[in-house]
């Protein structure tokens, strides 16, 4: 098979610099075009770490450069700056994985919790980026919506065991991230004293994360009771979810045959942790039945599972590859 | 009023520290007596940190030493070790706060969760120091069974709901807690290289808190989720608890109302952390309600609202002193 | 005696805090005046932390209001902004400890490193507040210079042997600080991401509180390499110092003679560590020689003995109190 | 060139768990065996973080079935272990890389420091596994010492600079290091509560990597000064290095001059960093220069190319294959 050329657009934060890394040795795409809002750098200078690694030029964002030296374009953008990106790209026939939340959610719902959307048209086609659910579709897809880190990890533990949760009972997800989640701008929220020896939620149970699971696990929003808290640490995010369930059943063979010819799902009988999901594009799963509730414990990188490696695998789906092909798997351990 | 002679045994750990440190500094109270299973030293040998501040000698713990020189003593002692402290003390007219869990629970229960009980006359009259709760007990108590960290915090979020729940909902208390909580003994799960950066559940469903936390709501022990996780930070505990309540109230104006008078219990608009109370006796409490979901998160410092400084106020309130004398309350914040 | 009223400009940072927290539990001093540039809030709102504890108003800062309330203040101000403050205050018969570098230096000095001094009167009979080398001078001065952070740590580490060391050998200190020497404001160094898991040294051999270090030790700048690197931790300050001497002799008991009637220098046997000193005024020293090279270990916690608590026993030294008054030696640990 | 069978004898530890993520992914080199003292498992059960990965046998260790299946094996095993593995393994045409201690330095420094060596014979043929310093020896060795962690960031940063430094006068090292350089052993120096928010020197001009590093400088063990200092982090290590030096020169281009042809060594024109380093077998160089003394700052992973990654390096030479065959050299950042 002959080199696929593709581009990342967003290069100067975490998910950007992630999807460089990832792509710089991908054994089948070649990144042959990489931008962000200023342009006139390289990679190295935006990157210190990859000085001696790769010294490719970074161009301010353009669609007609991009789209002339691309097949498929990774965005990693703000939410609300990428669709205006999307609409352009895939109009000149570009695949776009785009990692925000601007195809994520449906119009109406999307508008509620963002800001009115410009591109209604890719909507209607988008394939959310989630391979375990819509594999088949991303192999066709044009534009995937790459999801959320939250939702990844809620709904990776979540979708086993829908049918066996006692209808309209609360779903509780109490999600811990590092701090990487919150980006690389300066806020009180990352500064090294607030968070050093600390931990608090944010956004209890109104974060714009709960849509979109709701959403695709086909429940109301009223059902998903979802609660973030930041904690002491860089990467990672693990989510433990509550729910009812009327029976009595092994829980562990439920989710080991849900994901039995699942690659980047692992199956833990130990509670699972951060460092060993840290650089790699796996999920770890425990779960464990007490009465008639059950407690799933999800963990993923959130830079890599609940963003970019994610956004890689889905690109190789969506053009033909092996779906392992490039995807980190050894973890930043210890 | 004179001075009161206490005696703390058992000055090794961490919560020994934290008593010697309010102790040396307690207007009414005089530390004795202080001891450890080997004496022969001093304290600020067994903790540098008290060089140049105090130099008191540490003895061999003793029952009979111990119950000349002191009207009350503390035993930071571990589970299934106190009882053999307790039993003669007491038999000796010493007043004790034990901040082990050996008088926590009824004899059965603690049977099933622990070991069997070598003193179970004692536990007919024990009182179960949370102030909040059993203020009026203290007051005249012999034996006060100082709580757990975890039944602590958990207890006073979920008190002033418990009428608004809707009976046999499941009561979901997803905590988080600081490395101290496991105290100064070597094991994996306190290596550091295993903690930071990390973050996992330990003893999903199953800890030993939960039936003190059921007990003492008056609930089935069924009905109690209870899975603590361990976090990259040295001290601090939060409880994050979602019950299902019937109707529609403000949620905020019932915790003000419910601990109006109480001045260790602050009500938080804002989500609590756990600087704000690290280093002094507070419990931060933050109510959000969504639909017929109550999310309560609850802050305490597990080392001192969670053990020390809870047993201070015990024993303030045991020996008729103002109930703030000695406890700190200046956070270590920054 | 009777009540002395001080007051604090400048509470919103880091040191403004921790000065807040000393006074209001100081046993002389009556906190009467709390001000930043904004005013109109109170301190529990500022910080808190002291929700419960303390809800003094904190005013806009008022040249006037100050003057007319104290008999003596606290200036917790930017660097270059202090001497505004000052000047006036001085002028009103206030008593003043700035804890800013701008009296820190010769004007000459001063100017080359910060900017041009509009209050080089004042400069004339400030004095240097490192009670060890000045105390006597602090009992009648008007206006103390509260020391840097690093200097009062490499200056407390070197004092006692510059008579052993050999003359034009150069001085290496190798300091580490936690990051809460950065202030509140955000910037790359103080993102969470940055810091956590690293490490790096900054401004090496130039950083300006090289020549406040050589100033106070009568030598030249050139004799002085210092360089501070920043730790993943929130506060506290080691300096690693090393110097050549010519001769050998008992380093330790050298130590301990000229400490002998310092409350707040402790002198240990093991290398010192930062938790030891976290929370208090103390600075633990350790020395070891190995030939004709001497390396000294000094810890302090940057904010309290490098800034506020160290303001605060100046203050008690210039109002004729005990220096220990209102002084915190109950160190944050664990 | 068919594929070379090399083994990892110690697969338990942290560097035997580094080895063994490189040699998996290895283009040239297959891992044929992998062994620690109880055998019996497999190394995902080992290292979690390898499930779905890598399940290869892990064999109690045995000479006969090692040097039967491998052309080269590592040794990752404690000091005064290696060499009763190293003896036999070479006596059977085996090539060994060893990464403990035993072979670093000359018998009698050895036994000074360590303990009686009981192979003198392989002493007199080891080659000292700095490749930059013996690439040519590497290239005929049959057994190379890998080098500690400190005299690899240590040597790195002195090479370039010792025909400027003024004879006789002191090399001070003052090293900073993640935890992970005191391995899993369970100790007070690793339980997280007291690395966190803490820092300290240990051995303080006594560490036995001083000899090593004077050895290898070729000059007197007196001229070494070198303090360790713990970091509440997880792997990295930077030294930092103050040398006195007679004339003005451009530090920056000596260093780049000197390691021009060398693809694992950065040179820096800002302070480095550890996370630009973690996980790849850089060496991070930066110096400053003022007055007669210079500043050199020298970062490097002490897992990897303090240890792992550089003995796969060594072993890709001693193979005759390119050195950055395998070698990792994208860094855990963020």
């Amino acid at each position: 098979m002959s080199v696929i050329n593709v581009g990342v657009i967003g290069a100067s934060g975490y998910t950007g610099l992630e999807l460089v890394k990832i792509l710089i040795n991908h054994p089948k795409f070649t990144l042959a075009y990489v931008a962000n809002s200023e342009g006139e750098t390289t990679i190295d200078k935006l990157h210190p770490s990859l000085q001696g690694v790769c010294n490719l030029e970074v161009q301010k964002a353009d669609i007609e450069a991009c789209a002339s030296s691309c097949e498929l374009v990774f965005l990693a953008l703000p939410h609300k700056t990428a669709m205006a990106y999307v609409k352009p790209l895939i109009a000149k026939g570009v695949k776009v994985v785009d990692l925000s939340a601007d195809y994520r959610l449906p119009q109406d719902i999307y508008e509620e919790f963002y800001t009115p959307h410009t591109d209604p048209q890719n909507l209607e086609h988008v394939v959310y980026g989630l391979p375990e659910m819509y594999r088949e579709e991303l192999k066709s897809a044009k534009l995937v919506a790459n999801p959320g880190c939250f939702p990844t990890s809620a709904l990776l533990g979540l979708l086993p065991f829908m049918d066996k949760r006692v209808e309209n009972t609360p779903i509780i997800i109490d999600a811990k991230t590092g701090v990487s989640g919150a980006g690389k701008k300066l806020s009180d929220v990352t500064h090294f004293v607030n968070v050093n020896d600390n931990l608090f939620a944010y956004n209890p149970l109104m974060h714009r994360h709960a849509p979109e699971i709701a959403q695709k696990l086909g429940v109301d929003f009223d059902e998903v009771n979802f609660v973030p808290h930041l904690i002491p640490l860089t990467r990672g995010m693990i989510s433990s979810i509550y729910i009812q369930v009327s029976q009595d059943f092994d829980a562990s063979s439920v989710l080991k045959e849900f994901y039995k010819d699942e690659p980047f799902v692992r199956i833990s009988e130990n509670p699972v942790d951060m460092k060993n999901v840290a650089g790699t594009n796996f999920c770890d799963l425990y779960v464990k039945q007490k009465g008639n509730i059950l407690f799933i414990s999800s963990a993923i990188d959130n830079l890599m599972r609940g963003a970019s490696s994610q956004a890689v695998v889905n690109a190789n789906i969506m053009m033909g590859l092996c779906q392992k092909d490039g995807i980190p798997n050894i973890a930043y351990v210890p």
